[in-house]
């Protein structure tokens, strides 16, 4: 575990495969926002809240509004990482996320991102009911 | 175009970019069922059917059911291929495609596709309706 | 765990993200090789086996020759996956899989697949090293 | 052709197959991260830089060094989008590019992204060559 990693960060172990790599053998930019989403939907998850129910009983998806990226240093096939995610901000209809992916104590990618709370019809921004809010809340660094 | 190619078989030019490759520097096998199904959709699109119209106005979609593929000769960076498409068989719900990758004259990979036309509520098996198989009767081989 | 899965058959749980889902609700057929593929790779991992460190140590890699997968049912945004790995044959430079994808005792995907030791540089079959090929026919069911 | 877009920027077509989207309806959103990586690699192409020629006979990778984007409208199956690049800042190893995906005239996605000229075995910084340099200093806007 990164020693520089948050402790009240949420953790998910990914491991790269080849289909995260690319020819240049090393993980192709694009795949790192599978690994955030992956573990935005774990730690989702692991506070309750279930994206497809939510989608079927409420009518609401998050949809991801701006992600910024850096890339540090190339993940590589095999490579276990480690995706460390924080709450940085609860808004009304969004929630601001820190991600970082790491490769035992190598910082591979920072990235902060923006998610918004949509009507799955209008794909409108709507607010949050209280109760996901609630529990947002309390996961908040 | 390749010489062994059947004269009556559709085409679609498909570029190997690095999402497409993995760090074997190779194209990742199940990236060749992408490039089936853009060929299989465009050449849709050239007879006058678009799938997303088609799930919206007739609650109809086509699912793959099954996927026979032979992997000759590995695609690489940058290289254009060449994705072949014909109907080798139509039944009242399904359609059987033939579909080549190719490298200028080298065959990189074949594929034997059943595609079935679903119901898109109950993804259960439905007949096609008279005015697209009246189509995909004319596209055949 | 499928009551019809093989005792003797290496399982790995896999998730859906939104990742692997498309417009129709469900996991996009091309996916499914993509689970496969990580099945494999976690079960030689677990029998010793490093397809990175066998590239860089022995110059030889296991590329895909042959796949031919049949979808049974669909899989959705959520569900839990088990893949189910089985060798079914081992020759000098090739190892037949059998693969089937589970969503608790619903059987969503059906595969065979051949995969070939190659060398790395020129591409082609080369028979399997004694100690890799000892593994695999320990693991042969 | 949007009317907001620059005239000197360089321009794609890209059509949203199924396996772009997902169980949203919409185009997944690490996927204009693809889409970006196609216009940038064919606008280079158009220039007369081929990336895996690069990498072959300089030894010379451009990786991904930071992404900022945001997503402004979603994207769905079949629509065909354009993507618009141009060149803002050129450094001795680096180039700035700002990537817009457009649907008509409906602004999509707009993104900054810094790409680094790498040796392609130590993959540390390292300077173009006068002749690439000198034909991304005439391409830039």
């Amino acid at each position: 575990m990164p020693t520089e990693m948050s402790q009240n960060a949420n953790a998910l172990q990914i491991r790269v495969y080849y289909e995260d790599t690319d020819a240049g053998g090393i993980v192709f930019y694009a795949n790192y926002l599978k690994f955030f989403e992956r573990a935005r939907t774990e730690w989702l998850r692991q506070l309750g809240i279930n994206q497809s129910q939510m989608a079927q009983t409420e009518q609401q998806l998050f949809v991801v509004k701006q992600v910024d990226t850096e890339y540090l240093h190339p993940a590589r096939l095999d490579d276990m990482l480690t995706i460390q995610s924080r709450i940085t901000h609860l808004g009304g209809a969004s929630v601001h996320f820190a991600q970082d992916a790491w490769c035992q104590d190598r910082h591979l990618c920072k990235s902060s991102i923006v998610v918004v709370c949509v009507d799955a019809n209008t794909m409108r921004a709507t607010k949050m009911n209280p109760h996901l809010r609630s529990i947002l809340e309390q996961a908040q660094d």
